[in-house]
Order: structure tokens, then C-alpha cells, then sequence
């Protein structure tokens, strides 16, 4: 069985959408909306659609939605009320509410309901859960990241918060198997935006593993780093590199002061691994094809995209009232 | 003027503070008291007096205490009332009240009481402090620092937070010149002792600078870095190799595509500055001689080192209550 | 006035050249040949035409020419006859007397005759030619490269030396503005094919600067480095990323022991610098295309890619007879 | 038993074999002797004997010979003489003839005779070597080894060639163990001396593998690394740090795109692997000791010090004559 898929949207991210969706088995492009048109030309054969509702006439299976995000909930419950699986881009909503209504319509529908938070379908990222489902890390203590870099050039109608601190959510939601439960955040707005800039996030997993998140639009260098720290070592992910090295704990106390002083009291292997590292928009339509055919995969649901709003909702409630938030 | 010297403790910072007290020039080192002798042969052809009270009897001007934590109150109030300056390894105190009383001694006596937190000494931090002085950074938005890596073997008998997460206190405060305001910390416990040996702390200064610290035992990677990330760049020091690294703000966007994708959206140049790279503990027993004999300097006083213990206390509070604290 | 360009062989270096002919100012696209047909699918509108000759007949200002090297003569003398300015893939030429005869061809005809040495239009290299004439290194003491990697899955019908050292030495010839003259080389044949997979070079140039060149198909990790040191210090070029690093003399004396034992007694300042990274293999058409309008370019002139197979060839008889050869 | 060493010379390196002679098992140092006197204050209990006579009068068993190069034959032949198993520092000797003589003195005596190339002792080698002879390369192609940084201090005797590539030869032929068979080096002469000041040499090992060294006093960055590539990947050693490396062939296409760009066609793990590191001296010391005791150690042997002599020599002589030097 083929899957007849219609694209809402082709801007940025869209293009990307499209080439994906046609290069993946299982799927066939069939139709493409986007009311401002070709900018990227990415039509090819299909002519290019007004609105959803012209979408949804061209008698679609699934659908991706990758329009400014204040349009994701009325996309998203047309596609539900149509029946048609449905990926929305990042963040899953506006509102908390209007995320709620979309989580709602898809259930009720019977329906998948996912979110693209692509971060989680980094090489890095799989190989990392893989090796901490495998034990390979014991315990774990602490997840930190950091993503930080200049500011995009593309308009975001959203802070930083929404855009970037959601992926680190999310993935570290998922990578320890357990939801935020607490959040302190501090945020600084320094580009004459209504929206921050910059969140730095301390907390904690309803698990106990303690998460900080330093997340920012003002940083000359570009950085995508995941840190699991835990009992037998620690991980390292870099998704730009989609690199995973591990650096195990020390067997070796090291004598040689003069290779001491910078390198520590112990040392254990350090291994960057080799895997297989595939184009994580690509595993992400792999996952959503795969839940669609009823197979389990892990595809970001609309209830976990939700929480991960919610959750940077609860961070960037706290720094406005400098309390804590415990979700 | 020459200044005669005692030193309390002979362990392993005790050792080296006996070499750098006979290193430099205007300090002769007369007189060493440790209780437990002299296990790493330091005292050359200076007796190993018995206790603090012996050491003042030498008849010195200033005096070292690197002894346990526990024992600087006793050996301070000693050496205040005897009219020495004094210089105490940091943590300035087992208590809050121990450390006022200690301040109280040395400002009502007019002599030089002082903290050795040695880690501001450090080459990196001393230049990174001009260059932010310089306004080379211009306005200062965030300092997050990392103070990882093994368990070390020494026997410590405090927590991380005081061992180590008090030279990130102190050097964040001193390098954007605030005290910290705000903080929220989670602290685990992982060793089986009673003391944390994670802490990973979000907080502002009095100056609204963003405040993240992340300090531990529990790392196979040893790390010693503090980033400051400002207006026109971002700075990173590392202490471990005393190096100072100037990312600037990119002016030059990235227009190859295979590039960009790991470099960002834009690039500025990327400095590692030379510069003199002094032995931190000869720098920080410099300042020490120089407040004594009356000049200014940056020595860390024994009320910033108050104030340090003050967040560190509060940083364990926050997370025993999971709650911000507000010093 | 806008060029009629033609493009012979459309394989993996060819769609590039496609691609790159039709995104460039000035230049149209207008036919394409290829025997094997159009297995990128990049023919557009194009018919593919079956060869050279229907090329030319399609009426064309400028050609390139990517087919395999052997096939690079008969196109490029018929191309000279036909009165077309081109540009061959690298190296120039199966033989150096067939390269010998495209020189003359070209001299002759008054046409641009130019070869793709693709790494001297990269970024990193040309601002590291433009840092070396303005005398930001003073003399040039040696130039160092190493461009190693794993066996490209592409059937290659040369040897490394030929598919890769050609770049290295194209690329020091011209940053040095000298001619290798005396060169030594070593090869290894590991992978049973009848070319070498693996070549060391040292050498000299006609002004005395020593080069060397480390080139292999047989490394695990991939390294494109060039590193040039001079009177004031060195620069390193990795045309992988684009980056420009250049490594002061030092200045300051190192006196922390700790520091210096992995540092060297002195350093001086290091620096990425930021620049404008453009796709190399667009600078590198713009070049033959601003040559071919008359404009004075740094395009590899067909006499230039024939001392680059020369010299190419001698590293290899010298590998052979285990003497060294002057050119 | 416990070995009488006397040691003679306690300049820069000599402070170091002082302190190691007096740290290990097995050895007691009971005499010094150093015409120059004790500039760093290392005799302790011992009085300064004025000469090599003195030093044999003492009544010793072992001898480390710590003067310049030109008196280490001298000294040697004294000690031969009084059989005194003896260790001198490299390089062995000022002339190709003067090292014979020594090598035949010690030969014929039945003394343990050794050359101090400290690097053969490096963690990092020791490691390295085990390694390639427990199998985990395969068969060896390619040893490089960079041996660079800014100009030492001290004053030296020699050129960069005796003085810092001949740490690279003894190691290179101890770790394929095979000696160098063909060199051709190139020179240059920089600082206004009569020795070289940077020295680049291609050749090969008996055994066939390619050697290439790069070596000098004329770069701002402190490198010491040897890279030996073969059959099943690639090592980096770094003599600096202590730390080996293993780069393993690819096992993993890369599809992905944007990381193919800069890491190549396929990837293998890497890793870098956890060891006892010792400080290299009293490595050298130990396997001394335990070659006077009769055990089998890897100490460098006055034939093996004689043979890397040689190897240097002729790489001066083909950078002279512009021609190889076969061996």
C-alpha cells in the first residue's frame, strides 16, 4: 500500500519536507498547498494548492503541516474531522489549549497525531537512547545540553524557548524515558524582540535525573550538544555532527603529574562510535510512515509534543516570576 | 620590608603554598605548625612546630591556614587577635556564622583577611577580567561554567558545592563584578556519602547577568570552564590550560551550504590570545603581600569569600526545599 | 553579454558543473553530452546529446568538460578546433604529452584553457594566498599537506597521486608562487589495483621553500590540511571546513610548568579568521568565466595543470627508481 | 642487590635523572659529579665531584651520562673501562665513529650500554607498540611522525636533526621494529646557526613500510605525534599528552550528506584508550636497571643509538647532496 500524502506548506522547512516525502518508500506526494505560493520550486508536476481545505479535496492519507505555527491547530483539526494522519512541524501549537484540542481530535479520531521535533531522530540521538536502553550507562544522573548559536535569519514567531529549548525537551524526555517535573528558568531578551533570546533551564525528571538546559540565539559559536552523565560514565551527542562518543569512567589513576593536571586523577576509553547515521528527517518520516501502518515506532505523538510545551511554558513562567514551576 | 611568614598545614595544598612562600621576593617563610608533622618533607631546615599557637609564637606578620575547613575559625580568631594577616584556604569556614565572625575579627583588628580562591588567579580568568574591563565583550548577558570530572582521591570533608562549585561563585561575581542574587540548584548524591557530589545551579546577579554553574564528581571528563557570552562575542576560559578564547559576533554569513551546517548561520573570527600565564598560586600569594604592605589589589577578602559561602549555602538550601532562593 | 556554455559528461562531478553552469551570472546553460546518458536526472529541459561533436554543433561560447580523463584530449582538441574556451576536469590529461598537445592547441587558438584543480578555489586557500602576498608570514620556510581518507566508492581510473596529490601540489605551487623543482616520493599499493592508493612526498621548489605531501586512500579519517610556516608563524588551511587558522610566533615565554609541558615554551596568539566561505566550485567558474571575458583571474591555466601532472608523474618515477627527480 | 649509581652532569636533564635515580627501586645514587658544579641545587646529602675520574673513584655500578654530546664518548669509554654499565644520553655520540668505538667498548666489556631517547618510553609509544604487536593494525603501511614547535631556550650543540628527529627515527623503527633502510631529507637554516633548524624527511623501513618525519624548531604550535597507518585503521600518539588513539577502518557508509562533507565516505569507532601512564624517565630508568639485572627489557641499546646516529647523518647528507641516501 502506497500512502497518498499532501504537504501544507513550502517554505524553509517545507522544501525539505517535500524532497523527503518523495524519496521514502511507502509514500506518494501527491498534492502540496501553500498560499504564498513556490518560493523554493518544489512543485515539480503538482500544481500548488490555495488552502488545506484544497488539500484535503485531493483525497490525501497523510498529511504534513509546515506553516507558521499560530496555523497548526486549524490545520490540524480539519485533517483530523478529514481523517488523515497528521505530522505537524514544531512546536505543536500556539497555545497550550490549542494543543489540547489538536491531542483531543486525533484520538478521538483514531488517528496519528505527530509533531516534528527532528531533533530526536538525530543519529546521535537514536545511537544514544539505543546504548542507554542496552544499560550501557547504568544509572542515570544528569542530562545537560546546549544548543547555542547566532541569530537566524529567518522570522520566527516565536522566542527561543519554543523554537530551540523544545527540542531539548523533548529529547531529553525521551532519552531518559521520563517527563520534566520541575523547572527554574532565566531568560534575557537582547534583540528588541518581544520574544527571549536566551533560557538557561535547572530541573528535574519525575525519575529524579536532574536536567539544565542553556539555550540561546546570542552565541557566536554554534553548538548541539546533548551530556548524559550517569553511573558507569558519560555520553556525549553532538547532532550537527551527528557524533555519540563516550567517555567511560577512569580505571587508570594517572601518576605523570605533568599529563595529570589537565586531564584528571583517573582515566577510562573514550570511544566515538561508528554507526549508521541517516538523515534525521528522513528516520522522522520513516517513524510517522510506520505508526501510520500501525507498526510501533518511536514518533513524537501530539501528547508528548504537548508536554513539551507545556513544559517550556512552565520555564518561561518561572522566569517571569523567578519561582519554580512543578508541572 | 621583608614579611615574615608561618604557615598552618603541611598537607597537599600546604606543600605548595611552602615552595611559593619561599619563591617569591619581600616573604620569608620562619615557621610551619602542623599537628600531623610533615608527611611530604617540606620543612627543609624550619622545625614542624605543633599547633597555631606555636606559630604565632614565631613571631610572624602574616600567616597560611590550609588545614580542614573546620579548624580556620579557631586558627583566624587566633591570628587576628595577634595582629598576623592572614590568608585561609577556601572555603573561608564550616559555617556561615563562622565566616562572620571571622570577617568581623580581621575589618575591627585593620589587618588583611583573605580567602584562597585560587582559581581567580588563574592566567585565563585574569585576563578574561581585563578584557571584559576593556569592554572588548560589552555588555555581559550570561557566564555559564563547568567544573567537572573523577572523584578525587583526597578526603574531603565537604560537599562539591563548597569544594568546588565556590571557585565558580567566586569567579563569576569577581569577572562580571556582581554578587549573585538569585539561585535554584539540584544537587545529587551518588558516592554514598552525606555530602552532594553533583550541583548544577541557574541564577542572576544583582546585575541581572544569567548565572549557570555546573559542578561535579560524578564525570569521567575533566573540565574547567567558564563561558561568558555578551554583546559582542563570547568568551571562553579554560583553567585547566589557562587559555582564553574570544568568539566574535559573526560578520560574515555562510553562503556554502556544507559549511553552514555545522558552523551556523555566520562567523567571526575566533582568537586564542597569548598572554603571560603565571602559576595561579604565585599570583594569588602576590596579591596577598601586596594588600598587606598596603597596595591594591585583587585578593579575594575574606567578605567575598563570606559572600561566596552565603550562595553556596543557599545554592544547598534551594535544592533541599526545590525552591529559588533570593539572597 | 551572456556565454553559450556546453557541458560534456553529466556523472558525479558533472551534475555539479550542472548545477553551478546554471546558478552563475552571465552563463546559459544551453547543451549537454553525455554517452552514458543522464543518470542524475539533471538534463531539464536539455536534450542529452550522444558527443562531443553534437556538442559543439549546438553552438556553444565555453564547454567543460568531466568524462574520464582519458577522454579529455580528443574533446579538448576538437573543442580548440571548434573555437570554444573550456575547462577539463583534473587532471589535464591522461599523458603529458597529450596534456602538451591541449596546451599548444589552446595557445595557439588564443582560447582560455583552463583545469578544474577545484581545492585552490576553496575558501580557506584563497584567503590564504591573499593573507601570504600581503606578507602576513613573511618568508615561506615549507608547506605541509595532508589529504587523507578512506577509498572513495567512485572507480577511479588513476592512482592517488594523480586523483589527489595533483590538488596538493596545483594548490602549494600556486600559494608559493613557485614551481616544484626537485621531488622524492614513496608509494604504497595495498588495495590490488595496479595505481598506487598510497603517496609521501618531499620536495623543494624553485625558490627553496621545502614541501611535503602526506596523500592516501587508506586512512580512516579524512584530512584536507594544508599547513604553511613561515617567518612570523604558520597557517593551517582545512579546506574540508573552509577554516583559516593562523598560529602567531610566540611572544610570551610560558612559565607555568604545568602548562608548558604540552605547550612549548612560548606562544603566541591563534586565530580562525572569518571570511566570506563561498562554494568552491563556483569561484572556480566564475574564474574561467571572468577569463574568458579577458579579466585577469587566478583560473588553473592549462599550462599550470600540465607542471601539475609533470611534477605528478616525477613523484611517481621517483617512487619507482628510488632516486630523486629534478624537473 | 641494590645497584651504586653515579650520575654524571646535572644540568637541564640532568636534575631529572637525579631525581628518578633517587625515587626508584633497586638503584641508590652515591655519587654526582658535574664540572659546571649544581646549578639547580639537586646534590643533597652528596658532595659535587669535579669529574668522570672522581665519579668511577666513588665506587659505582651504573653510570647516566648527562653532558653535552661531544664529552659522552670520553666518559663512556672510562666507564666501559671500570665496568660500569652505563646509560648516555642522545644522542650517543658527536660522530658515526666516536658511537662505534663506544658501542665496541661496551660489547666487548659485557656491559649493558644504552642511549637515552626518552620518547621510545612514552606512554603513548609503549602502548602503541603493544598494541601493533598484539596484531591490532595488521600490517603496517605509513609511519608519520610531526615533531614541531618554537625554538628551545636552551642552548643546543646540535641541529634539529640529532637533536629532536632522532627521538623519531629510534621510535619509528622500534615500533615497526625494522630500521630505515632509504632517506631523503630537505633542510633549512633559519635562526642564523650553523646546525638545521627544520628538517623534513621521506623514506623506508627495511621492511618496507614508508616513513615520513617532520621536524623543526620554526613552528608556533608545540606538536609531538607519530600516526602510523595500516591494514585495519590508523594510531595517533601524542607524546605530549600521553594519549594513543585508534581511528578503525569505516564499517558504516555515510549517506547522510552534510556530515560526509567533512568526514569522509565511511566511519569506523575511535577511540581513544584508557592506560597506566608513567612518566617516561623512570620508565627508561627501570628498563635500565632491569637490563644490568639481566632481564629482558626494550632499552635503548648503544647499537640501536648508533644505528638512529647514522640514520640522521644520512638524512643531512641527501639534504646536502640534494640525492637518497640508502643505508
Amino acid at each position: 500500500m502506497t500512502l497518498r500524502a499532501g504537504l501544507l506548506g513550502v517554505g524553509m522547512m517545507g522544501r525539505h519536507h517535500a524532497r523527503v516525502l518523495r524519496e521514502i518508500d511507502g509514500i506518494d506526494l501527491v498534492a502540496i498547498a501553500d498560499p504564498g505560493g513556490d518560493p523554493h520550486g518544489v512543485a515539480g508536476d503538482l500544481e500548488i494548492l490555495p488552502d488545506i481545505d484544497a488539500l484535503i479535496a485531493a483525497g490525501i492519507d497523510i498529511a504534513v503541516v509546515a506553516v507558521p505555527t499560530q496555523y497548526h491547530e486549524d490545520a490540524a483539526l480539519k485533517l483530523a474531522a478529514a481523517g488523515v494522519h497528521t505530522l505537524v512541524e514544531k512546536p505543536i501549537a500556539h497555545s497550550i489549549d490549542a494543543g489540547q484540542r489538536m491531542v483531543d481530535a486525533f484520538t478521538s479520531a483514531g488517528l496519528v497525531g505527530a509533531v516534528g521535533h527532528i531533533e530526536r531522530f538525530n543519529p546521535a540521538v537514536q545511537e544514544l537512547r539505543r546504548r542507554i536502553e542496552a544499560g550501557d550507562l547504568g544509572a542515570v544522573y544528569q542530562v545537560v545540553t546546549r544548543r547555542q548559536g547566532p541569530f537566524p535569519a529567518r522570522i520566527a514567531d516565536v522566542g527561543v524557548g519554543k523554537d530551540l529549548a523544545s527540542h531539548d525537551v523533548d529529547l531529553t524526555a525521551w532519552v531518559v524515558q521520563s517527563d520534566y517535573e520541575t523547572v527554574f528558568a532565566q531568560t534575557a531578551f537582547k534583540s528588541g524582540r518581544e520574544h527571549e533570546d536566551m533560557i538557561t533551564i535547572t530541573g528535574r525528571t519525575a525519575s529524579g535525573v536532574i536536567v539544565n538546559n542553556i539555550v540561546n540565539w546570542l552565541s557566536p559559536m554554534k553548538e548541539r550538544l546533548t551530556v548524559v552523565t550517569g553511573e558507569k560514565g558519560a555520553f556525549v551527542a553532538d547532532t550537527s555532527t551527528g557524533d555519540l562518543t563516550f567517555y567511560a569512567n577512569g580505571t587508570f589513576p594517572l601518576e605523570w603529574e605533568s599529563v595529570s593536571s589537565f586531564r584528571g586523577v583517573s582515566e577510562g576509553d573514550v570511544t566515538r562510535y561508528a554507526f549508521a547515521k541517516r538523515e534525521p528527517l528522513r528516520v522522522e518520516h520513516e517513524a510517522f510512515r510506520d505508526a501510520v501502518l500501525g507498526h510501533e515506532t518511536d514518533v513524537v505523538t501530539m501528547a508528548q509534543g504537548l508536554r513539551t510545551l507545556a513544559v517550556v511554558e512552565a520555564a518561561l513562567d518561572s522566569a517571569r516570576s523567578n519561582a519554580v514551576v512543578v508541572l
